[in-house]
């Protein structure tokens, strides 16, 4: 006889396969942490089911994938807001994040994985200062995660100079290096703040230890004006001269791009991370996505840090990721519901080099599942679920998360972490920049 | 000894009156439909108070004010999206409407006012067909409303010819007229669907009647060209030219502008109301919005229909309408949080000729009042309430909504109407749409 650990059942399924299929009354099953099947509700009647959760009126479909944030930087949420850059940098949150360390990283980002889970977000790639914090609180939350230190010329308050901060990451690299949930990656800042040969050292790592290189790139016209008169190139063309542009780079915001480096991002299968509310709010640019996308160029979502969106929902980014394009180009065809649904789920978990583990339901893949409740007024009536995932719904609306094969949150209580707890402590990190 | 029907108390108040004041430990006094006190919690320790809503943790602020929909195409959410605007409106939403009747208007209203009420909206300015059954609907709802039928040349499925459209604008306002919630507007449908004599007509009505004149005006570089082509005048001076501009006109969109047209609408202080998400889905255009501000412009943010946008969240509107125009206008200073804000209650307010009723928490408004739960993952930590409404903040967050003085939901149970019921309604009403 057929058996699951857990059945997910009487949901309409969106498998976000490579065909998009939809299942209107479907179940999945899984064992241990795997999906070990997705069909139609009835099939599994002949089933051993340890646990039922019952999504009937629900949407079952994969968790979110958030291709792009520092978690930890949900402590300055709302800090500083409409302001411009450099003073929204210098005067607020460089002083701001002088007063961080280990402790304050590793608590700020436990209450992002909150948020995270509690949007329906099951994996995140994060960027940030102190990330063996960030690693334990993801790992604590049962989050999946991919987690970089972030490299750059100058001294960190983490690990001082660069040398110790490929210590550091190579310290990362072996400590993590079995962890279901973890993954590490090389995180140099951006090629304004870091240099060739930085840059170069970086990529030779991630080459030696097949993982994934991240870096924010070209993502305002002031930081391609400064690498033109430094180096003659764009910030793309830059990276390709280094040698660096490779299918394990995942290139942060691509805002300002040319027509070369399009094409270059295309011949060396670079994945983008595109950022499109947290572009909006520093008032950066809009990248060309829809034309990243008929390059086939591999785009995943992301929402950047909570000081720059301000918060950490991906169903919001999907609806403005396909609204901001539309009036971009005037046309009301591009990023449709589909695409924008699959920039967050599969093409995030690819983006993140996760494509075989999560990001869709299919049989073999991690079990990373969300579960929303469509029984509300602002999802009736319901012709099209992913419409409605894109343009209606919102993070609230899921109900249930499921990482890994385990259950994170459960028909709104988050069951990983102590969520009072969770928000008292970084009230009080807050209390301690506020006064600073 | 002081008395209240109602004390909302012990939270932080937003009063969104013209100092934005705030007070960090406050209640809101409330006698029959209106607000008799705003102040420190303490102040009101010896008054005598039928009924306490405890605010401890949460926002007090005025209800959310929608300057333009039209709530019925709730029933059409999700039903066509990502094409071009004519196949839009030719093959989808054309055909779905002329399957309406005012029964389904009513109760398709119904459905848009659970959702308004559920996420902090109190008062809405609409433009349909069947207007009889959206004020009765906003009424049974216990919401304030604006509500007029749309005017255009061809014959409305409601009236008939044009000549009973006004006889019909002219039985809602009698009807009407002394209801504590319903204020009747004129609402010719757009300059390139009503002739001039419609529109002289329209607006004399409004006039005779001291009441408000809503159009759609310069929605699409479309239409300006069509108007340009009939009338040798952009669609704000040709309403110039016909002697319809004027403070009590709200116009609605005003996408395409030339510094002429905003010339003009500062003169007549005409109102306008902006749909970003609409306008941006629909692919239409950024309306230049700061522009407008600068020049003193009255400004109301709105939702526009469910069939563009898809829901009715003016939180998401807001956080959307505060990040497009900085990334439109490369200046990340525009749109602060505080003037979102505004566009949503106050301004809004006044854009409805509804200044003197609601949009703020002052002695002698009616008591439209939210109060949101600030005790959540995404809205901690909190600096600043006014840029967590805005950009972290959703419709969900919303906990308890009262207007002209009634609890109409508490603790995210709607009160005024049968949810399920209504949600299922509505369903029933797909159907029929779907199978068309």
């Amino acid at each position: 006889m057929n058996s699951a650990d857990m059945l997910v059942s009487n949901g309409i399924v969106l498998t976000l396969d490579n065909e998009n299929s939809q299942i209107k009354n479907g179940s999945v099953a899984i064992k241990k942490d795997k999906i070990v099947a997705v069909g139609n509700a009835d099939e599994f009647s002949g089933w051993e089911v340890s646990r039922i959760i019952n999504a009937h009126g629900c949407i079952i479909m994969p968790g979110l994938v958030n291709a792009h944030t520092h978690a930890a930087m949900i402590c300055f949420r709302g800090l500083a807001d409409d302001l411009p850059l450099m003073t929204w940098l210098n005067d607020f949150i460089f002083p701001a994040e002088a007063k961080l360390d280990e402790e304050k990283v590793y608590r700020a980002t436990l209450l992002a994985c909150a948020e995270m889970i509690m949007s329906g977000t099951t994996c995140f790639c994060d960027m940030y200062l102190f990330e063996d914090a960030v690693a334990r609180a993801a790992k604590r939350s049962g989050m999946r995660a991919v987690v970089g230190e972030v490299l750059y010329d100058f001294p960190s308050p983490n690990y001082g100079p660069i040398e110790q901060g490929f210590t550091y990451s190579k310290m990362l690299i072996e400590k993590w290096q079995n962890d279901p949930l973890i993954k590490i990656a090389i995180e140099p800042h951006s090629p304004y703040l870091c240099s060739p040969d930085l840059l170069k050292k970086a990529f030779s790592i991630t080459q030696a230890n097949n993982i994934l290189l991240v870096i924010h790139v070209s993502e305002t016209e002031s930081e391609v004006n400064n690498i033109k008169d430094k180096y003659g190139l764009t910030p793309i063309g830059h990276l390709a001269d280094l040698g660096v542009l490779a299918p394990n780079l995942l290139a942060c915001h691509c805002v300002i791009l040319t027509d070369k480096d399009i094409s270059l991002l295309h011949h060396h299968d670079v994945k983008v991370a595109h950022n499109p509310e947290s572009n909006m709010k520093l008032a950066s640019g809009i990248a060309p996505i829809p034309r990243l996308l008929e390059e086939g160029i591999c785009v995943g979502l992301g929402t950047d840090g909570c000081a720059s969106n301000n918060n950490l929902d991906l169903f919001q980014e999907m609806d403005t990721a396909a609204k901001l394009h539309k009036v971009n180009t005037f046309d009301p065809t591009v990023i449709d519901s589909a695409t924008a649904l699959r920039m967050c789920t599969i093409e995030a978990a690819r983006a993140l080099g996760l494509g075989e583990t999560t990001g869709s339901l299919e049989v073999g893949k991690k079990a990373d599942i969300i579960v929303l409740d469509t029984k509300k007024p602002h999802l009736t009536p319901m012709y099209n679920p992913t419409s409605h995932l894109v343009y209606s719904a919102r993070g609230s609306d899921v109900k249930t998360t499921i990482i890994n094969g385990e259950v994170v949150m459960e028909d709104g209580r988050l069951l990983s972490l102590d969520l009072e707890k969770t928000m008292d402590d970084v009230r009080k990190i807050a209390e301690s920049i506020r006064t600073c």
